[in-house]
């Protein structure tokens, strides 16, 4: 079914990079961007950029740039990220918390529509306090019966590490398709359910390395 | 000064990814790994792994695998994380909380000796109570002296999106070297400061392509 087959991974995350320029340009009211202005911005080479593009076909008019409406819905139809997705957020600590704010979410078609925890009670009390608000919280005995019925398909992970494998065969057996795992410890799933792991570690690491080389 | 040049980004973060597959490995007193194995573990396939180690020179004997240790030791060293870095946190709500408590840091050097607020007062209330024990939150006027006192080389950005250039504009000038923006606006700063910005939409988008692809 891939559309666009054998693009590099590195580009796959450019694009996000590009489209979150693009954003930007966007608020600024700019309606043109050229490849040598969007590398700037987005701290790459022009070349790269146009190579880049050059896997989903021509975007740009010769000489002219980019329409920045037209390339950033170019860049959501390739990523997928032109349709809703409906999200799960599993162990509402500080992490989880976090991310049950976090504004970009919803710019972006990601829908966070129920979040669970061992012990919603004790979490709605810290939760409503901090946030100024009450949120939902469902116990974990929920989750297959909410995934089907929200239409979940993401299932975010961040309990503590000793919690994430468990939380991931929990979201693989209530038929989740992708897990995003925050946890520290990596989790895995069967070839069918996609997994990425977030490691705040890796982070810091390319950040060291281009620190140290 | 680059020891290993042209090292293809997607490489360093992967050398990341191995870093920590070879730790689980060490947890379960593995000595030797092949790269089949090692890729089998990392998800990604053997001729990656295999080319990956070609950039830095021969680590594997051939036929026999990796020394599981010395494979660590040697990732560590490219990567520049051989010793101790230190860290300060800018902005402790729920994301600066969950990085102040984060397991692996301290795995890989990683120290936090600082993390400061506009508000600290309010925020160490918060933070004794969550955590159970209380943690020094600075004031940010107190930037630039505690960063020379304490040697930090690293600053993390965790403050609301509106607020994340102007701290990154603190750091610069408290002579951090490099950033590390989990705020969802991206930062700049000049060239001889390295910035990685950390988007969690990024982490999606790539889920999500592969989904969709």
């Amino acid at each position: 079914m891939a559309k666009y087959p054998k693009i590099p991974e590195a580009t796959i995350r450019r694009l996000s990079n590009y489209l979150k320029c693009l954003e930007n340009l966007e608020n600024k009211n700019e309606k043109v961007a050229s490849s040598a202005s969007l590398a700037s911005i987005c701290n790459v080479n022009a070349a790269q950029v146009r190579k880049d593009f050059a896997y989903f076909g021509e975007f740009g008019i010769r000489g002219m740039g980019y329409n920045v409406k037209e390339l950033k819905n170019n860049i959501k139809e390739i990523l997928g990220i032109n349709r809703e997705w409906r999200i799960a957020v599993v162990g509402i600590g500080n992490m989880g918390s976090a991310l049950l704010v976090y504004k970009d979410f919803l710019k972006q078609n990601y829908r966070i529509v129920a979040a669970f925890d061992i012990d919603p009670v004790k979490v709605i009390g810290n939760i409503s306090e901090r946030m100024g608000r009450p949120v939902e919280i469902l116990h974990i005995d929920r989750l297959k019966e909410v995934v089907a019925a929200r239409k979940i398909e993401i299932g975010i992970i961040t309990t503590p590490p000793q919690e994430a494998q468990k939380v991931a065969d929990l979201l693989v057996n209530a038929n989740i398709k992708g897990i995003l795992n925050f946890s520290p410890a990596p989790v895995r799933a069967p070839d069918n359910i996609k997994v990425r792991n977030l490691f705040f570690t890796s982070a810091l690491d390319n950040l060291v390395y281009y620190l140290t080389n």
